[in-house]
């Protein structure tokens, strides 16, 4: 099992509140010690943080709990390895290039066999099976719609066929972005709530941090945060169902199948 | 024009020491303020930190040299923009995956009309001519070897055939790796030292900073640097020619031409 962090906001946002919790799960609180990391949208651009080592230990962890990068879409994994060993190639989120975009994933759980289907544009580097799910879904994407997809309907549904495919394998938790829309699969466990005005005070399950969100907001101001189990002890985190898939954009759900 | 900072070594060394005088350019002893990064090979694992600010600001870049990440492999770019906007997408080093490895790549100068070259399965984020330059350059070498090439010196000679087209296109100073070796292009400016034992006393040319590498290194280790302008001051940097390329190895320089 590995623990899942998303993020998906209307305006950027920092991370820093949720991101402690998820923290102290990396071997603190919690087993998940065998790598972390965290990938961040900033319009087009991307940039990622990957560390192979215990995010309870780590100081590339601490100093990102200091250091507020805003972004309107976020991924974040805390790994506690099952299947391909403990190294940096390893290491979620994966990312790809698919029609000038970057697409970024992350998986909680493990697929049967997911390494006998063949892969064709994208390659991959370490050698999980999620990292092998991801190249696969990217492949019949590209594939279906070599020039990309205007509607997002049609995209989405597509995808949802995949990811219904893959789902038959095993435990297929996920998060996935291509810089526009945050998706979020359930087959175990996601739960997920949105914060927006009145904004209200949230205290951390892991660790004794408070954040009063009214004091970091402005009235307009809509975030999403999708985790693996709830971070916080007051709010009303909503648990997906089984099978469940969430599309959030500009942190509001804007498709549920 | 912008600075570029390549390390290949034999054994994961920490790029701190040359790293630390590379960022005082970034807006303080030098005018490159538009964003900076570093990308780092583990073994086949590769990580990278990029930030649109100036390096010379940057918290990231100052926690960066005082964190050692030690690696075989890695490129760093200061930017001063003259195509393409500052934004984090428009932040070298760029990166791709290609026969399963990740590739890199960082790029000082401009080339007249890239942009009118079609790209075929690797796509621009950003705007610069570099990425495009960059992704052009996958893409010949994708097409011509779909699965790969195995023997180094016939990759190489190809990729020479390339980066010799688009030098006619304007000013080429790059540094690209794909994990194992590390490609150095020079068309104006790059030098290039190795270090290895005896290892003596070095001094930055751009802070007070001196570091004896006996202190830190074993009779066996190699190491070479590769950077746009000298960043020390007692060494004996070498000069490379217009339109010369190196291929470094573990440290060593293993081709040329």
């Amino acid at each position: 099992m590995c623990e899942l962090l998303g993020m998906s906001a209307s305006v950027p946002t920092d991370i820093c509140f949720s991101f402690a919790g998820l923290m102290r799960r990396g071997g603190a609180t919690g087993p998940h010690r065998d790598g972390w990391g965290m990938a961040f949208y900033e319009g087009a651009g991307y940039r990622a943080f990957h560390d192979p080592g215990a995010s309870a230990d780590s100081e590339i962890a601490r100093f990102m709990q200091s250091y507020s990068i805003k972004s309107t879409n976020v991924i974040c994994h805390i790994r506690k390895a099952n299947r391909g060993r403990v190294c940096l190639e390893n290491t979620h989120p994966f990312s790809r290039e698919l029609w000038g975009k970057v697409w970024t994933f992350a998986h909680n759980g493990q697929l049967k066999g997911i390494k006998k289907r063949p892969l064709n544009f994208y390659q991959v580097v370490g050698t999980t099976d999620s990292e092998y799910a991801f190249c696969w879904l990217l492949d019949q994407i590209r594939q279906r719609f070599p020039k990309g997809q205007k509607n997002p309907k049609t995209l989405q549904s597509f995808i949802r066929e995949l990811i219904s495919d893959l789902s038959s394998l095993g435990v297929f938790n996920i998060l996935m972005s291509d810089s526009a829309v945050l998706y979020a699969h359930c087959s175990t466990s996601l739960h997920w709530l949105t914060r927006r005005a009145p904004f209200g005070e949230a205290k951390l399950l892991d660790a004794d941090i408070e954040v009063n969100f009214a004091d970091h907001t402005t009235p307009d101001d809509v975030v999403t945060v999708v985790a693996t189990e709830p971070l916080t002890s007051n709010e009303n985190w909503q648990k997906m169902a089984s099978k469940e898939l969430r599309v959030f954009k500009l942190g509001q759900s804007v498709g549920m199948s």
